[in-house]
């Protein structure tokens, strides 16, 4: 309790403090998170030193030398970029290592998709090359359309539209008196990320699956069609992986270690996160004739898309054949991890990454964000020699293998974990990039972090901040919350981080605080995963000078910069607790909207509500009764919230007090604060899914890359796991407890 | 006061008939508002022998014998339809009148649309006859796709998309710096009425207006389109009216007064309802390759439809040529008006209508509710011959000419108005009807009876009555509110009426209760004003047995014959002061949201959050600041509301006295009652509409179907007109008052 006492002296600083920066209008701001005053002036010019050197010269040949071919994990243009980028970082004066790690990467040697009844149709299942886009006409070494980790297969059944294919649409069709078990279905891509689709396609029975890019979605639904302008054309196809991803990323033969040395390699089919049907991607061209040979219902109207005839849901007349067989091979995936030793706290250290691989050129995806990555080590590699090195160590790296499941980064995450488990202060990651807004998903203690930073760091094109379009866009568009918070404090909310890049490792398996960060909104991007996702797409539709990538290498350089430099690391965990105490309350407000959902269903029911509503003259199956939701105890949880928040605010608190604090205590406090976000972490993981560690933000089950707060609570309310929910309740309940537990410690430190 | 004390003393009994009606699941209910108890079992044997009686035999030989042709007004099946539904109804016993009006009928000399920039394109502007349509083949006698008064024109400029071309889309183009003067519009259906699109274009600058049905909206985005399906093909155009009807409805020459004798007509040129630009409708095969051929900025993601093309908005490069010239010539409209003298009180009518022509051969509209409509004439005509006699007049109507804009009832209307006036009990009409659920609009004082009757009619199709599926639906989609209605009280909700068929001129005009009954929402109709409507289509589509004509002639000859018998005038007063109550709160809400949404607007503006967000690569102007709203005093109204809430429980109260009440009571309370409505109408009319003079329902100036109830305020406060409101809240309220003052007199009656 002593601690307290210069804690509350400060109380009316730390008021005015958050007072004139919640109406600062003078931009940079008065003061940087985590700098003592003495140091402000010094860390400043730093940045403006950096910010001179950024030169959107490099961005664009960098993206020219690295998109110029395909580049897929195992590729011999994928291989060249790993040694021109380690050449480069080399010669920008870091320390270089390329890890390498052998990892099952299938490649297609059958792909054939036919309409077989009631008319015949061959998918055409290419993109053709075409007069505007030089890379178009590398088909020989790309990859072609496919879904990597779908198995071989050779199946023939009646089709069955299905929507989204996520678990409600099935629901759907289980109303319609549909039932896809021994049918090959077609899903359209969006509602969920891609995996999900034959993942719960198999779960329903289904012995193929095929998902096509609408073009409602996806194509001229957008705007102009590549190559008159952007959007993705009739023949374009999203290639992706479609892993178990929620289950476990990276190798699919090794979960949990590298994929190297003598690891031991279970037979390919047994790898858990194979699709258990064959699954292919194919364009609106592709599924059209399909999608217009189907007969059965309308589909229902959210449904339907933009190809120009009635959707009808099947099963049938529709019948087709997917043949798929897969060369079930295993490259050489190289990451490129350069490192500059930091002088006074060698073994803190801040890791900024992006992944190299393509899944054919990536010129966006990820291009775009790899080059801004470069540029941030090469003004950083030219500071470092003008007279200044960083306080911690700087990790830059380049990931292979990200496009098949997060592979490159995630088996070095797995090979050295105990290092960067010990080592690393925060994670920062970027991977496409275009013009438009700003964006930052991660750990909530590092929003105040970004805040600042995208605070000081000016929109290319538009007269302000990043930040301050991204408040403009939050006053026009948000919630009267967001709102509010936008006017009164000039301060935006980032997302919560589920999956789909590099952070996953560092955050959900290894618990390091991550931020995921990159422009985008005002391009014109159609060409996700495509062969015309190329160079001239690119300075087309998405960047055209390159100024946005710019933006990122400023944004991403300041956050090294400031994770490095800081003298108490700019951890907000304020931010973190009102967040935390947000999904606890969504929790609350969860049970709450299952119990009255289920009650009113049940009554429904009950009152022939459905039955009496139902269309006389189609098929309509009344849904079951529901089982009661019962009470729950969310108690522990709010307690735990509540000791959270108090411990943010004395930390808070005793943060005011840094230039009073001699540095030992700083060093002791730092060590505590970036290894808090640890303590939300637990060695058993998730239920039934132990490599995904993280308590608090997990991939969904059933949404893929979509968030889950306080997943192993909320999933299981979500699928009506009762017994489960009761008891992840006191267990996340505990694991709260010993994050608020280190924050407190942390601020008696500083306190002390 | 002493007229409370017998009221006071039934109000137990009257609380317990509210509960058990609230919980009745014996049907039919055991009691039928209006009627003693003495004459319930008569009047339900009544009713029982109707139904026995009512045929889908007839129903569907008179559908195909009217909509056999081409039948719009003028034509020759017209004339020989209102000469066999004449000769019927004599057969039947009644008196039958046919009046003849001679009214502006301008068709078509000449149609072309053309393409002109940058490709060329002519319009075929036809629909095809189809091998399994037989009226399709009729095409020499029918009217071909065209919009009723719109003047003649030769215009020829750039095109712009405008969406439904409403008021806030010529807003969102502003916002793109796009001005539609000189400039030809293509706006699609939907949104609004027809009539108001080329309107709001001319009052914007436009040149000429272009009308499409959006496949998405009206085409194969709703299903299989004909004839494999109900819905439209791709060269099915919507013919119709696009006077300015919201101003007056009927024979633009001769708004007032009817359209016969020496009647003083202008110059057509001179009609102020006709439109100010040469509009056209076109089906989506004309419509593509004109939104195809548009630049400019891509249309806001609300605006795109089901082609699959990018919608853009223009202006140009594509330009088009639009020619139009009429026959500006006057055709007889007649109507069948047949009469059955009340034996009691012959002086009282009850009005029951559905109009006969058709844009072409109209089976749906307005064949299926006319034959309904007939069906209950017969019937009644028999239960006339055998034993038992109205004891109010019956007037059975078909109105001719009432696609231009409801010309022959307006007429007959504004011909024999003071007799109406007198006379009309209530006026119930239908048009459309198919199989699917009971909807109903009106007067809401009638909400009572017209649910008590669709508890009392069986759905043809599914166990339950009408009322029933209709609840069901009430409860699976409707608001909380309205499912707490339906499970409480078994009761739902009757929609106010705008306009759009021939209730406009009783109710809007001399304001006798209305109402508007029909079946639909399962059939497949994308017929509507298309020569595809036709019995081929109507009974593949929308009604195959005529199931559903048979239940509109049973709730159609339910109403007459109750309002025929009734004791006491099944009139409700609570519903309707509880409906004008909720109007009223309406208003404040429109109030609160109108100054939030400016204050919000003029900050947003001032703190520059519009140009912040705007895309720096789009031409993008900032909207203007909107003037302040000043406060307004609706207490005058909330006095008025709660005094007409106060004398309608007086009424319902006294009214559960009927049995008691000598017969000369009753009489004068029934001729009170009736007449109530009369005071909701002000000689004056609406401002700047003269001929609409009902003060809760009105057609919206700039919705044109669409209601708005309070119309003389709302509409004033929608347009910032602040004076006109201040000065309308007082007018508005003194016509409820006078309201309350007759319910108030009709108690005293029924209490005396």
């Amino acid at each position: 309790m002593t601690g307290m006492r210069p804690a509350l002296s400060l109380l009316a600083s730390l008021l005015c403090v958050t007072s004139l920066v919640g109406h600062a209008q003078d931009r940079p701001a008065a003061s940087i998170h985590g700098f003592v005053p003495a140091r402000l002036d010094a860390q400043r010019a730093l940045e403006a030193r950096f910010d001179a050197q950024v030169s959107t010269a490099n961005l664009k040949a960098w993206l020219t030398q690295l998109a110029g071919r395909p580049h897929h994990a195992g590729s011999p243009h994928g291989k060249a970029n790993v040694d021109f980028m380690a050449g480069l970082l080399r010669d920008w004066g870091y320390q270089v290592e390329i890890t390498q790690y052998d990892v099952l990467f299938p490649t297609p040697t059958l792909r054939r998709l036919e309409l077989v009844a009631p008319t015949t149709f061959s998918a055409r299942l290419a993109e053709p090359a075409l007069a505007e886009d030089a890379l178009s006409k590398l088909q020989a070494e790309a990859l072609p359309t496919f879904n990597m980790y779908s198995i071989d297969g050779d199946v023939t059944g009646d089709l069955v539209y299905v929507n989204y294919g996520v678990p409600a649409d099935y629901e759907a069709l289980e109303r319609r008196g549909i039932d896809v078990r021994g049918k090959i279905v077609i899903a359209r891509y969006g509602g969920s990320w891609r995996g999900i689709k034959p993942k719960v396609a198999a779960e329903h029975g289904a012995i193929g699956c095929l998902i096509y890019s609408d073009p409602r979605d996806d194509g001229y639904g957008q705007g102009d069609v590549y190559p008159k302008g952007g959007y993705r054309n009739e023949h374009s196809a999203q290639r992706g992986s479609v892993s178990d991803m929620p289950v476990y990323p990276g190798d699919p033969l090794t979960p949990g270690v590298a994929a190297k040395g003598g690891v031991t390699r279970p037979e390919f089919t047994k790898a858990q996160t194979l699709t258990k049907i064959p699954v292919l991607p194919i364009s609106y061209a592709d599924a059209r004739p399909l999608l217009e040979a189907l007969g059965g219902p309308m589909a229902p109207a959210a449904w339907r898309g933009g190809l120009p005839i009635p959707y009808h849901v099947g099963p049938g007349p529709a019948r087709v054949r997917l043949q798929l067989a897969f060369d079930w091979k295993l490259v050489p995936a190289y990451n490129v991890i350069a490192t500059l030793p930091g002088r006074e706290f060698p073994d803190q250290w801040v890791v900024r990454g992006n992944h190299h691989d393509g899944w054919v050129a990536g010129a966006t995806d990820p291009v775009s964000g790899m080059v801004a990555v470069l540029e941030e080590a090469r003004v950083i590699g030219q500071l470092a020699r003008t007279g200044w090195t960083p306080r911690r160590t700087l990790v830059f790296a380049a990931w292979d293998a990200e496009e098949p499941g997060l592979l490159g980064s995630t088996e070095w995450v797995e090979d050295v974990a105990d290092t960067l488990r010990a080592k690393v202060v925060a994670y920062v990651n970027s991977d496409s990039n275009a013009r438009g807004f700003f964006d930052a998903g991660g750990s909530h203690s590092l929003e105040r972090l970004v805040n600042e930073i995208a605070r000081d760091v000016p929109d290319p094109k538009v007269k302000g901040s990043v930040a301050d379009r991204l408040l403009a866009r939050t006053i026009l568009q948000g919630s009267a919350d967001e709102r509010r918070l936008a006017r009164d404090q000039r301060h935006f909310e980032i997302d919560a981080l589920g999956s789909g890049s590099d952070y996953t490792p560092f955050l959900q398996h290894l618990g390091i605080a991550s931020l995921n960060i990159g422009f985008g909104g005002e391009g014109e991007y159609g060409q996700y995963h495509s062969a015309y996702d190329s160079v001239d797409h690119y300075l087309r539709f998405q960047d055209p000078d390159l100024a946005y990538a710019a933006a990122l290498a400023k944004v991403g350089g300041r956050a090294v910069l400031r994770l490095s430099e800081a003298d108490l690391l700019p951890f907000d965990f304020t931010r973190s607790a009102d967040r935390i105490g947000r999904y606890v309350d969504e929790l609350g407000d969860l049970v709450k909207t299952l119990d009255s959902d289920t009650r009113e269903h049940n009554t429904r029911l009950a009152e022939g509500a459905f039955t009496l509503a139902a269309n006389p003259a189609e098929t309509w199956i009344a849904p079951k009764k529901k089982d009661d939701v019962p009470e729950f105890d969310l108690e522990p949880l709010r307690q735990a919230v509540e000791r959270l928040r108090v411990a943010a605010r004395r930390f808070e608190t005793a943060a005011q007090t840094t230039s009073d604090v001699p540095a030992s205590a700083l060093t002791a406090a730092n060590a505590i604060v970036f290894q808090a976000e640890r303590t939300l972490t637990r060695p058993e993981g998730l239920p039934r899914r132990p490599w995904f560690r993280h308590q608090v933000y997990a991939p969904g089950f059933y949404t893929g890359y979509g968030v889950k707060t306080l997943p192993a609570v909320r999933e299981a309310l979500e699928q009506r796991a009762w017994d489960e929910a009761r008891a992840q309740i006191p267990i996340v309940a505990q694991t709260l407890e010993r994050y608020a537990g280190e924050i407190e410690r942390a601020a008696s430190v500083l306190a002390r």
